[in-house]
């Protein structure tokens, strides 16, 4: 094993994984398509991606593993196979709350739609745009990106809140459409841990550059 | 680096892994603790305990970080260790659904409390109880019990399904329990992740010992 097949493998792994950031990227905006169209078909689709997220997860996690056992890594190139399998952790999740977003869309489909207070498309874009920028931090090194996306998720947690308090003020108001307002509100929360996971990916590529672990606010 | 010192290294890892389980677990306890009597002191002590559980996270992905660098390790160390890494982040997002637990019994200590049709002890100890015998496979060894947790996974998915269709009858019949009936619905949520994050534990657990990737029910 010489280090430029390791350097290609190295390679090979963040492509891999960059693929597979766009699987799940594409699986939350299906889902969130079909959830507001209340689309059964579109929904479906993303039961398919999972599918696909689930062996891209496997293979890197493999790949991963080989390149472990391949050479003594220097502690850089530890940090980014470790990082590399804990974004892929983080992606294959993303597609798990893609697929909760789509059940509640197939549920959505034989209630009257009705006109909420909530604006999800507006959390879809924040959550969804989050985890692409963690993903652009990732190609770029670019910590201050990643640095971007942290603060990011406070104004998630803050539209998720408010989408709590508004719901609850709907189903009070009008109790008739108590399912539509809780499956907002569960698409909400599902919108906000696609955030967490954006969050999550973003610490990953700091602690990978910067060598040192910020996670919790830490040194 | 001597093999038997890289072995001591790995009894470390283990060892401290099962002081983080058991923080992890702890703090569920508390959480629901606090949230079924509506006691802000102890929904506080959860903050606290979610600290230490960021800390021991830190301390534990060093470590695992360290002897993956002290020697070429073989695989199944390999796998070992990387369980470890996944198995540790699983137990910090068990701390957060704890958090978000005691955060929604801190928003109960207003309203009155009302006898709600739902069973959040049995659905807490259930979870809970999946986190503990996904450890004492670890632990063990034992793949056998690793599975049965991935089998109770669908009880929990189960618990939480029925407790979402309880508790949108229980708004639609009561809507002046709204907050109280939509809080419990979104506790019943956080301990179904719990079973979750015990689910993947599992699945890291199987994937150590047999060295093939069980995930999504895989080759």
């Amino acid at each position: 094993m010489t280090r430029s097949r390791f350097q290609q493998g190295l390679d090979q792994l963040k492509e891999q994984l960059l693929l597979m950031a766009g699987l799940a990227e594409q699986s939350v905006d299906k889902a969130v398509a079909g959830y507001s169209s209340r689309d059964a078909k579109v929904c479906n689709d993303v039961f398919t991606l999972e599918k696909q997220i689930n062996t891209a997860e496997r293979n890197i996690d493999e790949l991963a593993l080989d390149l472990l056992a391949m050479q003594q890594p220097m502690a850089i190139d530890l940090r980014f196979i470790t990082a590399c399998m804990k974004i892929n952790a983080d992606l294959e999740r993303v597609g798990d709350q893609a697929v909760n977003i789509a059940q509640r869309g197939l549920n959505e489909i034989n209630v009257s739609q009705v006109d909420l207070p909530i604006d999800i498309a507006r959390l879809a874009a924040t959550s969804a745009g989050m985890v692409r920028r963690a993903l652009d931090a990732f190609v770029s090194e670019n910590v201050e990106l990643a640095d971007a996306v942290l603060k990011m998720d406070d104004v998630v947690d803050r539209m998720n809140d408010d989408n709590y308090v508004s719901m609850v003020r709907q189903i009070t108001d009008a109790p008739a459409t108590t399912q539509q307002a809780l499956d907002a509100l569960l698409v909400s929360r599902n919108l906000e841990r696609v955030a967490d996971h954006a969050t999550n990916i973003a610490e990953d590529v700091i602690f990978w550059i910067r060598g040192a672990d910020v996670r919790h606010g830490g040194v």
